[in-house]
């Protein structure tokens, strides 16, 4: 037998799109990897009879329903209220255990408890209250007909937290009574190659009827590859089989499974052959630093670096020649280099990475558009001296907040393929030079 | 009359959280303009069953669905004939125009058109086939019950294009036979409130009864009101009153209204001085850089700034004394003073904003817990000696990612605060030192 969930996500300003949906997604991911499969995913306002209607409607149809938001302290936070209507109109009493929390945890900030605050530790008759270590909504439990409902906090940094103490464990003894795991995923990760290169090397385990199953996402300048095996397949090996094969397929821009993060490959490899980098960023801002220090232990492999966005910053603080910013522009091939150059060699560190270009949407031209990007990786180890700095033009497509995400994700790739004796690599989005182009290159 | 409209999204790539859903937010959003309220967002796997059963139980409660997806050549593709089922029934039949279409499209790339393809020029019949410019699928539109569907692709450079084209027109005319726009609304975005104090400022407006009705909604460290007028009162100016209220109940910590960021709001009061700012980033990598210049034309009043992530990077770059870091460790008060002097003082600039704290999960003590960080603002036009830098020190709750994202939000309106004379406000998260602690502080 098979389990089956559905996510409810509470709010006016999702349902009006005023803000995006991301729970349900993030939900989905957990369970899966824990057996689970979700079929459906709802979002209604913050109106009490479409919460409770959803919630009978659902609990018709699954084991597992995960409501979020609506729980906070303001009048439009009904998700209490609704939970009581589906449980058959019973009363709402205070939790002593949830006030007590609540009210240590203004103390501890030295502020009195609002008086709204305290509709916040009240709970249906028949529901438990879940404890909320990150926010002041405390989650609730209870059976709606034959379906296991938890309601959760909307904000992120306080729903995860509860879903891995008090609701995954729950499903592990579900799916375990229910005759264990019966599906198995993993995701491989790529940057730099794209998607539909990606998708052809691995064609035969796109296949519908494939089991193990792979099918590819693509999202920034992120590749994935996510593979679901069932049944016998989810047991014996095969998923790891699979796993290989596109590993194998997709060297060397495959850098890490699951959760590895980019930034945590970077740190991985440079943490092996113990060097540093260092960033020299000008048209992303310092987001290349930001994502490199998104790595919870980044201090062991990222000393810093210097955010260059005026040219007068360039050439006072990265030592760039301001001749060659007039000869070539700042969005150039020589000022990538001596960016990523100066601060290596500032900072004394093996590697720098530096960015410049134009994120737009103004300050493109004829022959550098919107979208145009130097970037250059400096190794000073590097023993052949013509090598020592490697520019590359990209030219990203999307608006000014996609190229600058995907620049900060080429540029972290860079680092790792340079880190691993792979600089040589076509990268997605690279531009070779023209003939007209490169005449003005030095 | 109010039109309800609800979207209706289609595939197991977003069921299973394999792919975030984009296309309800951005349809409720174009609806909302042109005075229709999405009132639910429904994602379900491809399922024939699972799609007729939720377009049907939909079709009781809303004047206009929009279902996007399934409408591929695959076999998991099931859109048309749920749409077909959902019709009590009817036959598909081929629609000579569409078949026309996508042979001339395939005929134009000079490929043959695959067998499997020839299906999406089926159409139900009572149906009608909305053209897709910028890919294989038709869409498709029919009346199921009172409500009128519409089918789209579920990419969005397929659906956007067609709902602009075939959907909005026929929204604007039922809107308009049902006696105009009947709502408007306005989101007044906020910065270092907590939302409890917020929302009690503005009570009676949260009423679920007014109207204009206000609702509250935090994320990071903004606070976000949300204002909806309906009716007469979305005409007679009450929405801007209304606006005006929230203004000047949440000042000074107030830094826009609808599509204005943060960052914006930074750049809009240094631009107003023709000042600029740089930034010394520690626990933030570069997260600060990063959010101002995410606002295009930030080269006008942010210059850029220095990652010293490292305590070497702290003395060499901006010549923090070593002593300081020795007796008060890096994650103090005078650390991020004299990071802010020395960033302020050589990068030349009237502000800058230093942060260094502990964003986790690793590293935090007793006496600075993990979310421990230190914000300063240098001035250099403050007349005040002892006023040039500003300190303040914060416990923010969450994650490491979380206590990142905070301490950025509010080290960018501790600018701002700064630059329109507003220093002395208390701010979300600050914790006033203990006599212990402040026995450490020079």
């Amino acid at each position: 037998m098979s389990l089956r969930a559905a996510v409810l996500s509470i709010g006016d300003e999702l349902t009006l799109g005023q803000i995006a949906e991301r729970n349900a997604g993030w939900i989905a991911q957990e369970f899966l990897r824990h057996g689970v499969l979700v079929f459906e995913h709802r979002t209604v306002r913050d109106d009490r009879e479409s919460i409770a209607s959803a919630l009978l409607q659902l609990a018709g149809e699954s084991e597992i329903i995960v409501v979020t938001g609506g729980l906070g302290p303001t009048d439009d936070d009904l998700t209490r209220e609704a939970l009581a209507d589906a449980l058959g109109g019973v009363d709402l009493v205070e939790d002593a255990h949830s006030r007590a929390a609540l009210r240590q945890r203004f103390e501890e900030r030295g502020r009195p408890m609002p008086a709204m605050n305290a509709k916040q530790a009240l709970c249906p008759v028949g529901a438990r209250c879940i404890a909320n270590p990150n926010g002041t909504a405390p989650g609730l439990s209870a059976r709606v007909g034959q379906s296991l409902v938890f309601c959760l906090p909307g904000p992120p940094n306080e729903m995860q937290p509860m879903i891995r103490s008090d609701v995954l464990p729950i499903i592990d003894s579900l799916v375990g009574a229910a005759g264990g795991v019966q599906s198995s995923v993993c995701a491989i990760h790529s940057c730099g190659l794209p998607e539909s290169v990606a998708a052809e090397r691995i064609r035969p385990m796109m296949d519908r009827s494939a089991n193990p199953l792979a099918g590819t996402t693509a999202s920034g300048a992120i590749v994935t590859a996510r593979i679901r095996a069932t049944g016998s397949a989810a047991h014996d090996g095969s998923i790891e089989r699979a796993v290989q094969e596109i590993e194998r397929a997709w060297a060397p821009y495959v850098f890490g499974r699951d959760e590895t993060t980019l930034a945590h490959a970077v740190g991985e490899v440079l943490m092996r052959t113990k060097d540093k980098v260092v960033v020299a960023e000008s048209c992303t801002g310092g987001g290349i630093g930001a994502f490199f220090t998104s790595a919870a232990g980044s201090s062991e492999w990222f000393s810093g670096g210097w955010i260059t966005y005026s040219n007068e910053m360039k050439v006072r603080m990265l030592g760039v020649a301001p001749e060659l910013i007039e000869a070539d522009g700042a969005v150039s091939q020589s000022v990538a280099c001596a960016m990523a150059l100066g601060a290596a060699i500032r900072a004394n560190v093996r590697f720098a990475v530096s960015a410049t270009g134009i994120a737009g949407p103004e300050g493109g031209t004829e022959s550098k558009p919107v979208g145009t990007v130097w970037l250059a990786v400096a190794d000073r180890r590097e023993t052949n001296p013509s090598n020592i700095t490697r520019a590359r033009r990209f030219v990203f497509p999307g608006d000014r907040a996609t190229v600058r995400e995907r620049t900060v994700r080429v540029a972290a790739q860079l680092v790792r393929l340079a880190a691993i004796g792979e600089s040589d690599v076509p990268v997605l989005w690279e531009v070779p030079m023209s003939a007209e182009s490169s005449r003005n290159i030095r």
